[in-house]
């Protein structure tokens, strides 16, 4: 693995790599760190990096890399730059072949994702989007549960993702995270709905497998000073006369990273929330409520997804780490068994890709021309 | 206390006489219990009333009582007929000199009330509206709470209510409660709105004390061959620039009666469950996050409203009979100090009357314009 | 009902009174509600009473009520007096033909709880112990869980009941309720174990059909200057090989009521929490954790017992009052039942008596006579 | 790092190397993985070893590590057999100047213990004890809480450790968990105390910072057919006049891994899950609870040890994973520090040692020794 960006102090970089040890099939060989030269050098070396595999641009690495022996060379880059700074790279990166870690929103506008899809398609090549939340064996078994049908016909979605870290304008006290993340030029035509709506957007979809087709937003920008919205909702159409609503805001004071789902079918409902996401709750009409647990004991009762996503018995609780370590291990799995050309298993097939990122990009720009109309509902266009 | 409706087999008529035997300051003394007078007659006696205070209709019961020398009648009505049938027995109790407890919805229309609360202005007398959950101690901290400025100034309200018990079509299948509660005529023009929505909204302008200014609804009939919507969600506009979502579902297979709500301000928010009703949950900015308890030790950190209205100390749970017992209490406290001519505490004057009924009426009347209309915003309008 | 002690500001009185009142089939009409003739008379018109019911002293009380008609007289005798106050009353009701409703520990010795048996024996009228605990609905489905065997053979049981109101030494800072309750003279010889322990004892017992046979104490006087224990704890062993611990304390500082219980078979486990008392959680081995929630539409899936036992829909709390309501409604519907010669249903028989108040009694005595052995195990006698 | 034990299959060498990997500062560099040959060298294939470095047995390999140029060779022996097979590997290791980690219980008696920690003091070398539980960022608060005085003077401990997987006997069922671990010849006199009593009570003298002085001990053999206790509960005593007790269960029909712990003082109280481990709730006599969640915003109220253990904001949940990750990080902060002759931090020095295992041995002798006496309280000796 190469890594764009993700230098020293950065946040997600710092949990790219955690994510990426963690199960000891990945390891970090090289890396444009930091667009700082002296920065990406000084990052390199705590990483343990090989002096000559420190680079201080990403076109350097990517050509330099692509020199090297194929047993040698990076197998994959992964790019944790801001929003605005991942499609050249991503770009580069498969057209000289390397396979793609990218965080979302995948790219800055829904074109140049779709100029990414297309030569993803082109190249054959592999694209990772780091939705993690994808990632936790209980958000795979509410999958696999609604896909079974226990539920019965799904007919409401609600999720929210509610955060109070942005209820101050910190991007003016040097918080370096606030600052990027609130500026359009940065990070793109939404602040609250493009950083976190669109995780909640991803989950909803993922679960309950309906595509969102009609959408009535309205954003906020709450905390005076503020460039990108901080706060909104959302009445959502599915698919198949499915409806619901989706809440995401940053300025919820005393929230940390509430994002939780519930998902009500004919029969039952399931609910899950990612603050205790070892735990999925199931719901129903005419019997008892259930718990169902990762890791447990009754490994016949949870779907293979959830089986093989979980490192550890039932009570001893897995998190955030590890979901998006799950993220890195089926990219590796699946990578590894094509490059071995084998069968993959389709449990490591199950992450997310681009086309998730299309949609991700999509959703932003319904929202946003939701968020601008008078019309109470806005088709959602791609 | 004189009672209209309820008789064996009823729901809420049940309720409203534990609520009101809890405390022993309110007696049942006569009734007119159902409109069949067979069915009339035996509740009467199962509920040991004297044989010559068992009424067939309510007219006779209200012309007879209002015979009575002052210390024998009754000293008010309470109507727990279904929602067409409030208004007429409402307006001759007043006209009658009666003091009045009422369900909710108020009426049955919007005009109804309004010539309500013109009759309760003139006669002096009072009205309690029962709006249960305006009962609860912690529902009574949170306001005070809010009041106080602790949280500062409110940005959010999140409110939602979700059942579960008309996921099916009970309406045809001999449920009496489901039949009323689905039909137009004797319902109204709104379902789940109108029955649990309602309460929502209330709940959300007696916390935060901000009214609603403009609504976006959307309502839908989820169960085939429904008559009114049994499901909905409307994004909210408050006073002072507050936002806000109110979501509600009858149709939430596996909810029993979760109403919930969650206020945010500058500082921090709270949240409250009905389900959980003894615990008040404060998280902050730059604090660890509280849980406050009804009855608890700490009496000097909770607001008089809160411990008036508690009978327990903390850990000896109260639920919604306790509630609603609270709104009695308070109703009979206030009537006894006025009949008294003391005054009365401030605490005891804090329960709904048909100011509260007027807003809930419009609120019903206003989710029904937004939901019809394609405009996305609708102003609330009285 | 009659009433002997709880005047105004007795805490357990007012209790009383308002779970007999709840169900609008028991009324108090008459006391001698304190020693203080001054108190029992402002107390008694407090309460509505007669004039001529309103009495000085509990002698007085019983035998001018035993001269009145039968139509006329209170049914039973409420005894809510300090523990070293019950014996006598209950004696004189029983020999004068009343029924008897007494708060535990049912006397001051186990001596006298022995001639109170034989004389309930003697004169076959009726007694209620107040374990107040064994009138929540899910306490009675945990107890026919059990004897269902869904659980499979009983292996362990986990029962705690931990307070923090005595951290302090407040029976020298004018809490009445503190002062009789640490007193060896008025509260008997133990206090914390006497107190709460033989609730927790009454619930093990209650619901997992075991008795105690051996047990082996530690006491502790955490507070100084206290005159009884105020913190202990006990392994058990009960019949069939069972075992378990029972953990209470009252300066646990911070904790409420936090009456928990927890029974192991082989097979699944229940767990309930007294101040949660709604929900009975069910863990299995080979499945997914239950919940099984107090009013829930699949009433089919619990006991009659737990249906019986509730008043209200799933969702709408019921607490500590209405626990302690269904000790009162079923005593008032089994003595109306014997008073009217018809058979009682089984549930309505499903109360605690003179039988718990025996192994009450000797469960103090066992516990204090095991805290100060140094054998490890002490028989549990009667 | 070096690896002994912990082949393919092995469920806690997987586990250690998770740990180990997760921050990016250790490298597996050589294993003796498995007694067996061909398992040892099908592990060590599998973990992309080196094949010089791919060892059959443990003497081998750290006599060969030993020739190796200080650059070269690994930094540190992992143990990871059964309880049995540490004492020699960890002695073979401290004479050839390697530092150790080993997994608890340390070593199979008391006795090697102390030889252990005498080699440990003779070489200077150092020794991490995995009691994982003490690694989570919550359990460093709470240390530091209690230390700070904030809960005034300590006067309980509760804690309990209760799982369910033998609720079987799985160790006839192919089990080789359940195999080794019921075992006396590979497991040590006491089963369930050994394998998780010794956790619990080092979580309690971790946090309380007081050391257990007596116990009163009663074990059981559930199962039938079993060889080592599979339940127990200990009353104990503590220094300045502590008081607590400790329960232990694998045979709890449901439970995962239920390891709580309460610790009481006089003005207020802390608990915490390691099932729900981000969490550390405090409750006060004289104000509302609180609850600490790791990785919060108000960085400023936690301690500098709970803010050094967390790799994420709140909200993203940590646990076990990073709870042992925490173990090894701070190993080798302290490692590296001392290699390059820097003061270290006091939080890295934060990890268990080989007094913690003495400590451990002792509790498991003694836990022994009092279950097998009559006197109710066994003076815990060392």
């Amino acid at each position: 693995m190469g890594m764009i960006g993700g230098g020293k102090d950065a946040f997600i970089g710092a949990i790219h790599r955690i994510a990426a040890n963690m199960d000891g099939q990945i390891e970090l060989v090289c890396g444009a760190l930091s667009v700082n030269p002296a920065v990406a050098e000084e990052s390199g070396r705590m990483l343990f990096l090989d002096e000559s595999r420190i680079y201080t641009n990403y076109e350097d690495m990517i050509k330099t890399e692509a020199q090297l022996p194929a047993d040698k060379r990076m197998d994959f880059v992964t790019i944790v730059t801001p929003n605005f700074a991942h499609f050249a790279p991503a770009m580069l990166a498969l057209e000289n072949g390397f396979n793609v870690v990218v965080e979302k929103p995948v790219t800055f506008t829904l074109e140049e994702a779709q100029q990414l899809k297309a030569k993803v398609e082109e190249t054959g090549l592999m694209l990772l989007l780091t939705h993690t939340y994808a990632g936790y064996p209980m958000v795979k078994e509410a999958k696999q549960l609604v896909k079974s049908g226990a539920l019965g016909k799904v007919r409401k979605i609600y999720v929210e993702y509610i955060q109070g870290w942005l209820s101050r304008l910190s991007e003016r006290e040097g918080n370096a995270q606030a600052s990027w993340r609130t500026d359009p030029s940065k990070s793109g035509k939404s602040g609250c709905m493009g950083d976190i709506g669109t995780h909640a957007a991803h989950l909803a979809e993922y679960i309950s497998g309906k595509k969102i087709t009609q959408l009535n937003a309205s954003l906020n920008i709450v905390v005076d000073g503020r460039m990108l919205d901080d706060d909104g909702a959302v009445l959502l159409r599915f698919e198949d006369g499915v409806t619901g609503t989706l809440t995401a805001s940053q300025v919820a004071a005393g929230e940390e990273n509430a994002l939780k789902i519930r998902v009500y079918g004919e029969n039952g409902s399931l609910e899950w929330r990612q603050e205790e996401p070892n735990t999925l709750n199931l719901k129903w009409l005419d019997k008892p409520a259930q718990v169902l647990r990762a890791g447990s004991g009754y490994t016949d009762r949870l779907s293979t997804y959830a089986t093989h996503n979980a490192r550890t018995p039932g009570g001893h609780p897995e998190g955030y780490l590890e979901a998006f370590g799950n993220l890195y291990r089926n990219f590796a799995l699946a990578l590894s068994a094509k490059i071995e050309g084998v069968e993959p298993q389709q449990e490591w097939l199950d992450f997310p890709g681009i086309d998730d990122g299309i949609r991700g990009m999509a959703f932003i720009n319904n929202v946003v021309a939701s968020n601008q109309s008078n019309e109470k509902w806005t088709d959602y266009t791609i």
